[in-house]
C-alpha cells in the first residue's frame, strides 16, 4: 500500500550533509527518487519527471500548471523552504493538490547571511581579499552600522531576526515597513514604522525580507532606487523580481547609488549582467544554506511528505492568503 | 615660539575623509608635514624624515632606537591608535620622548571588522561572489554563529565589544580568556572563563584580541594550531606576530583547520605565502578604518600633540605596564 505511494525529491541538495530526511523516508519504507540532475530543475524537466508520482518534496523550481497538467497523481506537494512564487497554488488547488511549507525553519540562516551581506557592503572585506591575494595591499575605508540608518522592508520571520542581530550592533536607528495593518502593532514594540519611499530616501543600507507575490513583484524599480542617497546600498535576499533585476543594473552601473548585495534572482542559476558589476556583491541563493537550517527544513517537509502518505494528514498547510496574493506564474 | 615646534605626521592616510585634524593643527598655526610616500613608512624612510621634528603623530610604522637616535629634537610620539608593538618604549624613555596614544577610538571598528570576518568564513559570501562574478553558480553550505562556540582571547575594549554583537546573534556559547587576575572578574559578568589551551581545543571559532608584546608575541604557534577542531577556524585582527605566520600558513596548507582570517601581519604591506592560500582570508590592517573611527583617532592624537605644543601638557600618556610588556624590538 505504501509503496504505491511515490515521493520525488526536486530540491536539491538534500539529506547532503545531514543525512536524516533519507533516513526518515527508508525508515517508513518509503519508494523516493531523488533529483537525478544534481542542480535546480527546469520546467521541462520536471514536466518529464514528475508524471507517476503522489508527493513531491520540492524547492525553489518552477511547478506551473503545465507542470501540474503532467503530475496526474500528485497530491502533495511539500516545500522546503518559504517562498511559495514558484507553485503555482491557484491550479494546484483546482486539482486537488495540497501544499504545504517549512516556513520558520530558513530565518535563521537567512537573517545571518543578511548581516554578512550589510558588512561586506560596509568593510570591503571581499573586495581587499581579493586584492591581498593578488598581492595588492589597500587600506580601505569603510563605515560601521552602529553609526547608520538601516531599513528593514518586511518585518516578519527574518526581519525581525535582522533586527535582533543589528540591536547587538548598537544600531540606534532602525527604520522599519511592513504591511499597514502591521504599523500599530511595530510601534508598539518600539519600533520605527516609516513608509517604503521614505526608508529608500532616509536609509543608509535599505534591506527586503518580504515574499514574492502579486504586491511585492517589481516594487522597487529605478524610479524608487532613485531616491536613494547616492552612499547608500540595498539588500536583497528574499527573491528575485522584488527588485527589478535591470533597474538595479542600471543604477548601479550609473553609480548613482554605492552599491548592492544580491542572493535571489528572477531565473536561478543567474548569470546575468549583474555579474558585470563590482560594485554588486552577488551570492548563489544561500540565505538558507547553513547546515542546521537547511537540515531543518529537510527534515520538517520530509516528515510532512511522510505523515500524508502513512496518515493522509499535513500539519504545515499552506496559509488561504498565500493563495490570495499569488503573483500569476509566468507561462 | 610655536613656529618652532613641528610636527610629522608619519601615519597614512590622514585627515583623507575627514579633514578635521587638518583643521586643527591650521587652526593652532602649527608647521606640520605629511608623510610624503602616500604608504607606510620604512624604518629608514623615517631616520631620514625625523631629523628636525618636535613631534610624530604616529601610525603602526616602526620607531625603533635608530630612528630615536636620528631624531634629536622628538619630545613626543602621539600614536593614532592603540598598539604600542612598533615603539620601542624603552628607549624613548631614555630620551625622555613622551609616548601617547588613543586606545578606545578603533575599538568599535574593529570589532565590526571581526564579526564580518566570522561571517565571511562561515557562510563563504567572498568565495561565492567570486564565482558567481565568473558565472558559476554554486550554494555553499555554511554554518550560523548562533550555534557555534566562539572562543575570545582577549577580553579587552575589542573583545568585550565583540563579545556583545555575538549575543545579539543569540550565541550561547562563549569563551573567554585574558589575564588570570581578570579570571574572577570575567566570572562574576556570567561569561566563561577558559585557558588558551581548552579555547583552542574546543572552540569553532577563535579570535584573538591582544596586544603584541613579549607574552604575546608568537603565542599560537603550530602546536597550539594542531589542538583546535578539524572545522574550525582562527581569526586575528590584532596584530602580526601573535600568530606564528609560518606555523598558520603550514595547518592551513596541510588543510587541519577549516580556514583563517587575518588583518595584521608582522611585516605590512603584507604579500607572503598565505596570500596563495584559498582558506585564508586576508585584508590590509582595516580593523580600525571606518570613517568614524579612523577620524576620532587621528583627532585625538591631533589634540594631544597640540595641547603639548602649546600648553606642554599630555592626557593620553602610555601607562606604565605597556613598558614593562614590551617585546624586543628587533633591529
Amino acid at each position: 500500500m505504501i509503496d504505491s505511494k511515490r515521493i520525488l525529491v526536486t530540491t536539491h541538495p538534500f539529506g547532503e550533509k545531514d543525512p536524516r530526511p533519507l533516513e526518515i523516508l527508508s525508515k517508513h519504507g518509503i519508494n523516493y527518487s531523488l533529483n537525478p540532475y544534481g542542480r535546480k530543475l527546469t520546467e521541462d524537466d520536471l514536466i518529464k519527471l514528475v508524471r507517476d508520482y503522489d508527493v513531491l518534496i520540492a524547492g525553489t523550481e518552477k511547478i506551473s500548471r503545465k507542470v501540474l497538467d503532467s503530475a496526474k497523481n500528485l497530491k502533495l506537494i511539500s516545500r522546503v523552504g518559504i517562498g511559495l512564487d514558484g507553485i503555482d497554488l491557484i491550479e494546484a488547488k483546482k486539482r486537488n493538490i495540497k501544499v504545504s511549507y517549512t516556513p520558520d525553519a530558513p530565518s535563521p540562516a537567512a537573517a545571518e547571511l543578511t548581516i554578512s551581506l550589510f558588512l561586506n557592503l560596509l568593510r570591503s572585506v571581499h573586495i581587499s581579499n581579493n586584492m591581498m591575494h593578488n598581492g595588492i595591499w589597500y587600506r580601505h575605508f569603510g563605515k560601521r552600522i552602529e553609526n547608520l540608518t538601516i531599513g528593514i522592508i518586511g518585518f516578519g520571520r527574518i526581519g525581525t531576526r535582522v533586527v535582533k542581530i543589528l540591536q547587538g550592533f548598537g544600531c540606534k536607528k532602525i527604520l522599519i515597513n511592513d504591511l499597514p495593518e502591521k504599523k500599530d502593532c511595530i510601534k508598539r514594540k518600539g519600533f520605527i514604522f516609516r513608509s517604503k519611499d521614505e526608508i529608500m530616501r532616509q536609509s543608509d543600507i535599505v534591506s527586503l525580507h518580504l515574499p514574492l507575490n502579486k504586491f511585492t513583484n517589481n516594487m522597487i524599480t529605478y524610479e524608487k532606487l532613485c531616491m536613494m542617497k547616492p552612499d547608500s546600498y540595498i539588500v536583497n535576499i528574499s527573491r528575485g523580481g522584488i527588485i527589478n533585476e535591470e533597474d538595479l543594473f542600471k543604477i548601479l552601473k550609473e553609480q548613482k547609488i554605492s552599491g548592492a548585495a544580491v542572493d535571489t534572482f528572477v531565473e536561478e542559476p543567474y548569470n546575468g549582467p549583474l555579474t558585470r558589476l563590482d560594485n554588486c556583491i552577488l551570492t548563489s541563493h544561500m540565505g538558507s544554506m547553513s547546515i542546521d537550517c537547511r537540515a531543518q527544513m529537510e527534515i520538517e517537509a520530509t516528515k510532512e511528505a511522510v505523515l500524508f502518505i502513512t496518515q493522509n494528514k499535513t500539519l504545515r498547510d499552506v496559509p488561504q492568503e498565500e493563495y490570495e496574493v499569488q503573483t500569476g506564474i509566468k507561462e
